[in-house]
């Protein structure tokens, strides 16, 4: 069972998860990555991964076998285990719990793609559409507070597989750095008594010079403090703190919007290894009038190195405006 | 002019720095890394970079020359600029500054040598010599508030230059990072009456099983809450909340302890690719009761993927008890 440890300092939960030592590479998560060999996410290949959680079929097909179109299976390599009491308990300054949680992979389609920005919008929307299904399932868990969507793409972006997929991760805790954007926009919220990203929004608007792309229901921008190059950031206008909250017309607008600036990215620089994850707010809050959900994607081209270790202050060579204007000029196609 | 900028929601402070793009392989900080070729750092070549901020050197010989042992110098890219003005400003809901600063480079030995474990006890010494002098001298600059000195060892760990070096940073602001553990201390002292840092130490002194080594002045562990496989903290005994007022008795103590950890990781973990970070007071505050200077030693054998990125949470293959085991059991030699 692996351990949930809190760094007494600065309230940090890690996981101390020695079971994924076993995990193919051990250190190194470069399996399959060059797209030769096997793929086990491909259709037709059900039996290769664990039992599915949720699939979306053609009728009429049966379960871990093909005729799907989107597929969720727990991680072979799973960080947290989904049976077990949380058991909290304290051992003198130090606080821990069981790792009690849920670790899944959303496989995004049957064939064989590495890209989420080359998948047709509709298969993107599904997407989309199972990381709410699966959020408002596991959400039901007394014992889970937050779950955190990510993807990794490219192996200097830390994926492991080289088919399109990308991964939920369910904790019995607020994670650090999304308790923080809430504790700040808390913050914002009493002091000023509006929402800091609604704020946000009507300045990006009003100035332009950072906005991506921009629809009825969602802006895209290079926020003003980018972490990196080409760091984007999909924000949705109406407000809503919870993903999982989304209706089906928003996904299908959401979709369109993921799938462009990715493709975006792609053609502007190259391809690049990349991260996007969704921020939400815990499952154990109501609505929350000063936090809006939001995707943050960031391009792994500049290495993390001993500063920004150290610091939390990150060096970004690319000026979000510079970055703005290269990604707005960059034809997305179809 | 490089800017720092805001981010508004959690606080965190970005350098925005256009001139490190021009830096060579551009994104991509990779040359000269295989130590094939020329070495700018090496005793004979001290015309190839920008000239000598200190260097402790054989008496008679020149600056700029060879006879040095250890040698500072600007960064040749570096991410902020000594000269100019503050100019803080707001811009809306956003904050910025120019991107103010010192980014020094610390050349730790004349000749061909890539690991600082393999340099000798002296000369490590006088390395944590140079840190001192360097950050007594920037703290008089009124506009500088907190220095951090890092390493970079190894491609993976950011490294771009392959002869044995660390760096120093000194930003006018506070990096979030130390703020955040000065905050974290802060609130346990004003809660129990002690210095967290002491009670740590007291902890894992009775409890002993992430101990890695121990002198007189200093004990090195493996952190309770680790984010990296074979993390280590070195920590001094002595209250102290800046690295800049340690004393010569002190650094000859800590050379030994730095060097023979160093070394331990190197031979536990086949040499790593890995950071090291001091962390200590700003300048502009006096001696703090609730917080510890102290380094943190960071092998980079985990790549960092979206989920950490996202969350701020850590998934840790390795639990410290067997690092601190392993590390224990590493005969460091001489």
């Amino acid at each position: 069972m692996p351990d949930l440890r809190k760094d007494p300092i600065v309230g940090r939960w890690v996981i101390i998860s020695p079971e994924r030592a076993r995990r193919p590479g051990n250190f190194q998560d470069n399996f399959t990555l060059n797209g030769d060999g096997f793929d086990p996410f491909a259709a037709g290949n059900e039996d290769a991964t664990p039992p599915e959680i949720l699939a979306y079929r053609e009728p009429g097909t049966r379960p871990n076998s093909p005729g799907w179109r989107v597929r969720v299976v727990p991680n072979r390599f799973p960080a947290l285990q989904i049976e077990g009491d949380l058991n909290k308990k304290g051992d003198g300054i130090y606080d821990m719990m069981n790792g009690v949680g849920a670790h899944e992979v959303i496989i995004e389609c049957p064939h064989a793609e590495p890209n989420m920005s080359r998948l047709s919008v509709e298969n993107v929307r599904e997407v989309l559409w199972a990381y709410r299904d699966r959020l408002v399932d596991l959400k039901k868990d007394p014992r889970l507070v937050h779950g955190m969507i990510f993807k990794n793409q490219g192996a200097a972006a830390g994926a492991s597989m080289w088919h399109a997929h990308s991964q939920l991760i369910v904790t019995p805790v607020v994670p650090i750095t999304v308790q923080e954007e809430i504790t700040g926009a808390l913050e914002f919220y009493n002091y000023r008594g509006r929402c800091i990203f609604e704020d946000m929004l009507q300045q990006e608007l009003a100035v332009r010079e950072r906005i991506v792309l921009e629809t009825p229901g969602f802006v895209v921008f290079c926020p003003f403090a980018s972490r990196f190059p080409f760091e984007m950031w999909i924000l949705p206008r109406q407000h809503s703190s919870h993903y999982e909250n989304i209706q089906r017309q928003a996904v299908d607008e959401l979709g369109m919007v993921l799938r462009t600036a990715l493709r975006k990215l792609e053609i502007a620089v190259d391809d690049p290894p990349c991260n996007y994850v969704f921020h939400s707010a815990p499952f154990s809050a109501s609505e929350l009038p000063h936090y809006r959900w939001h995707i943050e994607i960031l391009p792994r081209l500049t290495g993390v190195a001993g500063f920004e270790w150290g610091s939390g202050c990150f060096i970004n060579p690319v000026p979000p405006e510079e970055a703005a204007a290269f990604l707005r000029d960059s034809d997305a196609g179809t």
